[in-house]
């Protein structure tokens, strides 16, 4: 593991020169990856010069010694959360986003449950994909803005805790990564990777889980891409000294039943009451595996299924899950009484058009349909409604018949809804054989 | 020719499309691309948006018609100067810049003594190489801030005049060339086309000739690279409705014997007088024919070398450089007393260190040992000392002996001359066989 700091700078080449050396192909060496984050943060490289480099780097790729120092860089940037206070393994899970991908929320108190300690850091919706962030929030009294104290200690106490990036952790991460976002440079996977460890490692964990989704609502359209970025996030992170994991789960369709933050959450919480959609238990039984697993508690995917819903039967992980909440300032009822997460009182039912199978719900539309009622937003300043969303009631593979309900939204009020319903339900493919349906996990890599 | 201008944009792309569709080999629409220079003139493109769409330029390119599109984008984000009042074809000349050349001051005089009228716009010097709007200010009183009315008054009533970019001359070109060189973007052939066009279609002239510097002391090191600019200039200019043709000159040695700003105005002034180093002569009287036959006053280069050299002979062309100096407010004395542009008083020899002959002189380490004496800058802001530079006493081909004087250096004050006389000696090459010289005129393209 590399242990280059921001002290240890003595760059030979310019800021220039870096850019030209990466956009004619070079390698630059750690310590001037290094160099040009602290350039930034100081203020001796500008933001057009870091550009210009990110489309350099998207052109002649970062190969791996080049991203860990790069996410290294973007880690010493800000603050590390110290977790030594807490023993055993700490693990994380982190997915690339989706629509419906409410799995964490379930997931750290279940694995804490287990005995592995979830210091979770996690993020805002924009755009199609929902954010943990949000739909906690939708939790009355919950806050996601810890200090760093507060966070160690609600680890230890509890187990797991779930907080939002502060403007202190890999600062450098949040600043490049919105240099990215207008400047046609995301779709990189060094660039992908680095932003995801720099974030992540400033956790303290010492394992990682990654959930790389694929398909139509995810940023991985494909497979193959899914594979390379969940090889990369391995390769490298491993360099870095974690133990690392990844899963590919299918997003064409959103994953379970609800999107939006209020009623995302309440399914998640299903799932603790030993209830929920089959592809969100799935997903949630499948990472929390890994993460056993990766944290010492297991001895494979077998066992490790076991003690999960050991815990989910006995009601231990819902116990922590109220710990957890409580600690963070929510009201612990919601886990037990799932209706006190509040929803948006007019309904709105799509139907089907004519008779058939779902053979798709298009992730992508119905992801955006619901930043359009408000549960999303497209840019990151904007608040968003808890309580709006959808409700999805045709799953890919249901039989419908014209006149089915496929969907239900949720509105503050209904009087804009015609448009958002067409949308919803252009977002369902209706044929008349039944589709020949991906499993929920495509693939796992080590 | 196109005519898109501001008023007529309608993108339906955004600039982050945009740089999308560049970085993924798109060919960008007309209007598109004026869009984006508008854009970043009122702000809707950030500077670091700039930046990653030139590099994504810089490795996939701009066609014919996109280059086109970014000159006249350009040329039109600020004023162009009306020569309607000036009768006949009006012609200028662009060098890429070198060390040591001089011929403009020499070359716009004597062609607009032949009747072709030369409104020139020339460029500081930066880094090694020199610029014009300096030579020229070696000169007492002389002015290179006009108006666009004085210049054309000077134009029409002398037949030349030389000034220098004004502020609102296609100000996007130089937005855009002053991030181009801090983010490793200048070496890319249809931007450097599309700047050099903008500013030059900007002085309302009919027809450009262009000398691009090839060698050593050149930006376009190889013969290859620099008919390929050429070419690319030609067509550029073509299609925006100009006459165009270039000479590709030999930049491996300092043009001349002179570098620095008053020495290189006294030679360039010898060159009217009938005299100066024979390689000046050959580039003013290649470039000048040239022009004459591109603004149709000689039906072909001997035809034009023969009224070059009339006009030389006879003293018209003398007499030209006079009136537009007075014209400019400078000192036209200095055209016949050419003692008269001061030059430093402490010269220091640098003499060869062995036998044999002068292979090569690097130029751009003379360029650089001129620029550490004060004659240029290494940042747009800095002054330069008119009076320092270096005179070369022995060219490429000379015969010396251990102590020939090989140069003579003139700085202000000796005290600090050691470092920069080991920079000049280590410039010559000096070998037991003489060197095989290239011609200046490497070649012609039309």
């Amino acid at each position: 593991m590399l242990t280059i700091r921001p002290v240890d700078l003595a760059p030979s080449r310019s800021v220039v020169e870096l850019i030209a050396a990466k956009r004619d192909g070079q390698r630059l060496a750690a310590e001037e990856i290094a160099y040009l984050v602290s350039a930034l943060s100081i203020g001796a490289m500008a933001d057009y010069q870091m550009t210009a480099w990110l489309m350099a780097v998207f052109f002649q790729g970062l190969d791996d010694e080049e991203t860990e120092a790069l996410t290294l860089a973007m880690l010493h940037s800000g603050r590390t959360l110290d977790l030594g206070s807490v023993p055993g393994t700490k693990v994380d899970k982190h997915s690339t986003g989706g629509v419906g991908d409410k799995v964490s929320i379930a997931l750290a108190p279940l694995v804490a449950a287990c005995g592995v300690a979830v210091p979770m850091v996690s993020g805002r919706g924009l755009g199609h994909t929902g954010g943990t962030l949000d739909k906690l929030e939708a939790i009355p009294g919950f806050r996601t803005q810890l200090t760093p104290d507060e966070f160690a200690r609600i680890v230890a106490d509890v187990g797991c805790c779930m907080i939002g990036q502060t403007a202190d952790i890999a600062p450098a991460d949040k600043r490049i990564y919105a240099l990215r976002d207008v400047t046609a440079t995301v779709e990189c996977i060094p660039l992908i990777v680095a932003s995801i460890l720099s974030k992540k490692l400033a956790e303290g964990i010492d394992a990682l889980v990654l959930d790389v989704k694929v398909g139509r609502g995810a940023f991985m359209k494909s497979e193959s891409d899914a594979r390379t970025l969940a090889d990369a996030l391995i390769r490298v992170g491993t360099r870095a000294g974690k133990r690392v994991s990844a899963l590919l789960t299918n997003m064409d369709a959103p994953l379970g039943v609800a999107v939006g933050n209020a009623l995302e959450t309440r399914e998640a919480l299903d799932v603790l009451a030993g209830g929920g959609p089959a592809d969100v238990v799935e997903c949630t039984m499948s990472l929390g595996a890994e993460m056993l697993v990766l944290g010492g508690k297991a001895i494979g995917d077998e066992h490790a299924r076991a003690l999960l819903s050991a815990a989910i039967g006995s009601g231990a992980a819902a116990r922590i899950a109220e710990r957890m909440i409580e600690a963070q300032g929510g009201d612990p009822r919601v886990v037990c009484d799932r209706e006190r997460l509040a929803v948006a009182p007019e309904e709105v039912v799509v139907r089907a058009p004519r008779e058939g199978y779902v053979v798709a719900i298009d992730a992508l539309a119905i992801g955006l349909a619901a930043v359009a009622m408000g549960a999303g937003r497209t840019r990151a300043d904007q608040p968003v409604d808890h309580g709006v969303g959808i409700c999805i009631d045709a799953k890919p593979g249901a039989r419908v018949t014209r006149g089915t309900v496929l969907a239900r939204l949720f509105f503050r009020a209904a009087s804009h809804a015609a448009p958002v319903v067409e949308r919803v339900q252009a977002a369902f493919s209706i044929a008349e054989t039944p589709p020949l349906l991906r499993p929920l996990v495509l693939g796992r890599r080590t």
